[in-house]
């Protein structure tokens, strides 16, 4: 089938294709050293209560709350780690510090600012002044008021971050099943695509951008990735290349170029001729001739393999990554939303539209006002808004504007406002034609602009797709406001 | 020094504080596949010009304008990797593909799909017919367009990401100086704490959730990780423990618990002995005894060690990490901008202030319509509020309300409406206890909620600090809109 004879379709309908042909890898057993970023394949139950005992909240004495405030004698203690306290008795109180059980008998903790140490009594007798009364329960955990034994922590398709590394250690969770992650080789095509470290180029030479970079993307979302090196543009090659993918037992197989008109561009007819090709052509800007086909292996017991065929240039190769290889690779991984996550932005300048295709367009996303470099009519507009606001905050009692209780007298002076005033913008990483990859840089997101004659105008609203981690978006000058009264 | 003795101060200022102790790490050289997530410690500079020749951005013929459409022989042909081409003369065209260079004699490419293969003219020479005329310069990327030869590609203090591990390659910036990465240790304190495999716990025993937790918060920051153990809470054994992280010279040492009021807490005079304290308590909910003390090391030439005594409970050493060790793990590894960064979120629900300190409440952050369990008066006025703003972009022309050239008539159908009355949710984690770390449990951000009497009404916009990657952040029942005419 020639190039052009596939079907155009749509990101999010190839996005469909892609992830109906994808299944969730099998479960592996890991250990807590190996468990962040990975999604658990089983629920996880606590096999005890936490805290296991009533315990103290503070460092201080445990009381009998009845017998009030004080003179009494300090019976025994109550140390973390260590049982030797007796029973506290009406009229008694024991040592205790922060986690520690507190003793039979007590029914209270008071913290050691409530209490005064006095000099020792009869035998050496330790004493002390309890100088508030206490309630019956006050600073004590009790059994199981963290987590109830049998208690289920973490759900099967939950991945697991920080905290939940936390919480199964907590629960004794040291060996876990979660999914498999998934093995990619990234192969690059063309004869004159060179090795990176080659220098000086010679004659009609380009180096590999793709390959590195396709790696550290596959590597960067969980994958164990295989370098296939860089194949030439002859049929015998490429299906050598395919072959050592296959005989590595990849889930995944992403190559570059190869994908376009050119008669060497041998990638689609290969995989037709290997496997089954879902779809040639997609409608968008950049990355028209991406390809996705997969492949059966009767040799390997039937299993099935992924193809992803991105276009060669290297900002084509990003952007397909992104949409379509990456929520595979999220869903072969366990997770049970794999798709990109979608949010507003507006715009800081006018885009040009592309009258032919919808346009994936790289931008930095940052929250704050308007940034350095926005049109100039958007800071007027901004604050004109915002000045709206703080009528609106001063008259209205709804609940999307009440300021917070303490915090009258701030929103009263603008400070509310500031806060509403700001927002998520997206700075164009500027010139998008898709062999420039500095239009990729520092990008941590992708806007959906639609395919239309003229501008779209700085300050609309778009859509964008997150491709990056927030946490290192640039920060504007003098920071983002806090809570009003914080 | 008593624990009490110490000054409380507030989280910006221990974030100065901190900040102020911390040095970036000088420059180590790694390859390109470990470049990823490194930050450069120089600038990278372009050796040759991207493209280097005058390239095809098509597949087609290389022409000379001037000769308009017609019927041409095909005198030879440039392919990607190959240098067989002849002069392209008036008259004739070459085959080319997409990278190849464009042929001397040729200023311009028509795509394959503009042109016509014609039978064999005599001699067997090939022919075609160019159905379109093109200007010069057409669909060709004259040399240096992407990059120009000593143009810097990225500058020092960048951080590596994906795309930008591409540009390295592109460059042929195969051995690259980045910021070295800190060494971390972490120690647990604490009598009662056991290894998280103990099972079942003795009496008065926890299992240890902070080491683990800890180490994979330092290992997702970037940071080289040695685990420390379990620290008894004697004198001694807290002191060699200290030695021993010394003897592996690393850049920080965190350790969790005994740095509260109790009579075993001994880090904090410890540190006193060893080293300088700048803060032993910070107004913050959770976390008070916070500790930050530094060491200098004349038996290891004077260098400077960081201790963070975190506190025992383990949401304060989960929040306390992110709040003061993070941003210094950051500035050491290079960061520019080490800092959390804030952005604006709605409060899904009511908050219970403290009347005591600020707070610093768990939540996940999520873009979209009010999330289930919304606070019931929020959608009706998320409603209205989304028909008001419907009502401005119908008659407003200013450019903070102007739709998509090709998108008025899904703005006329409220789609621009839709997108504008989706925001950032924030809901919170539940019950915030110290001890309960499943308030931590898929929290993307902490919430600056102010330190009042009363609550913080459903609604409410506050601050907050991103602590995770949105990319995995919860995704509205039917998504969210996207761009209008998308
Ligand atoms: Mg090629
Ligand atoms: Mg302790």
């Amino acid at each position: 089938m020639a190039a052009a004879a596939y079907k155009m379709i749509s990101i999010p309908e190839a996005q469909d294709v892609v992830l109906s042909h994808t299944r969730p890898l099998g479960a592996v057993t890991v250990g807590l050293a190996g468990a962040l970023g990975r999604v658990l394949a089983e629920e996880v139950r606590a096999p005890d209560s936490l805290p296991p005992f009533p315990a103290s909240i503070k460092d201080g004495y445990a009381v009998v709350a009845a017998d009030g405030a004080g003179e009494f004698p300090v019976v025994g203690e109550s140390r973390a780690g260590h049982l030797d306290q007796l029973p506290v008795a009406p009229g008694s109180v024991a040592y205790i510090t922060t986690g520690a059980p507190v003793p039979l008998g007590a029914d209270a903790v008071i913290q050691v600012e409530d209490t005064e140490k006095l000099p020792d009594g009869e035998g050496g007798q330790c004493r002390v002044r309890i100088c508030k009364a206490a309630r019956a329960g006050q600073d004590i955990r009790p059994v199981g008021s963290d987590i109830m034994e049998g208690d289920t922590v973490l759900q099967a398709g939950e991945r697991v971050g920080v905290a939940e590394v936390g919480i199964l250690a907590t629960v004794g969770a040291v060996s876990l099943r979660v999914h498999a992650t998934p093995r990619v080789a990234v192969l690059s095509t063309g004869d004159e695509v060179v090795d990176p470290a080659t220098a000086p180029l010679g004659p009609g030479q380009i180096r590999d951008a793709n390959r590195a970079m396709l790696l550290a993307a596959a590597a960067k979302a969980g994958a164990e990735v295989a370098d296939m090196g860089v194949a030439r543009d002859t049929v015998g090659h490429l299906e050598g290349c395919l072959a050592a993918a296959i005989e590595q037992r990849v889930d995944v197989l992403i190559t570059s170029g190869g994908v376009s008109m050119g008669d060497r561009d041998l990638i689609k007819p290969l995989l037709a001729r290997e496997g089954t090709i879902h779809f040639g052509r997609v409608r968008m800007k950049p990355g028209k001739p991406l390809t996705f086909a997969t492949l059966t292996l009767p040799q390997q017991g039937g299993r099935q393999m992924l193809v992803f065929g991105l276009p060669g240039n290297p900002v084509s190769s990003f952007v397909c990554f992104h949409l379509v290889v990456l929520p595979a690779l999220r869903k072969m991984g366990g997770w049970a939303a794999p798709e990109l996550r979608r949010v507003a932005a507006r715009l800081a300048v006018d885009i040009k539209l592309d009258p032919e295709r919808p346009e994936y367009h790289r931008c930095t996303l940052q929250w704050g006002p308007p940034p350095p470099g926005s049109a100039p009519a958007l800071k007027a507009a901004v604050a004109e808004a915002a000045a709206a606001q703080v009528g609106a905050a001063r008259c209205a009692e709804d609940p999307l504007h009440a300021p917070p209780a303490a915090a009258h007298e701030a929103a009263a002076h603008g400070a509310a406002a500031d806060l509403g005033a700001q927002e998520l913008w997206a700075v164009s990483t500027g010139n998008q034609i898709s062999s420039r990859l500095l239009s990729a840089r520092s990008a941590n997101a992708v806007l959906e602009i639609p395919c239309a004659a003229g501008v779209l105008k700085a300050g609309s609203l778009v859509s964008a797709l997150l491709i990056d981690d927030l946490g290192g978006m640039p920060v504007p000058a003098g920071g983002v406001p806090v809570t009003p009264g914080f």
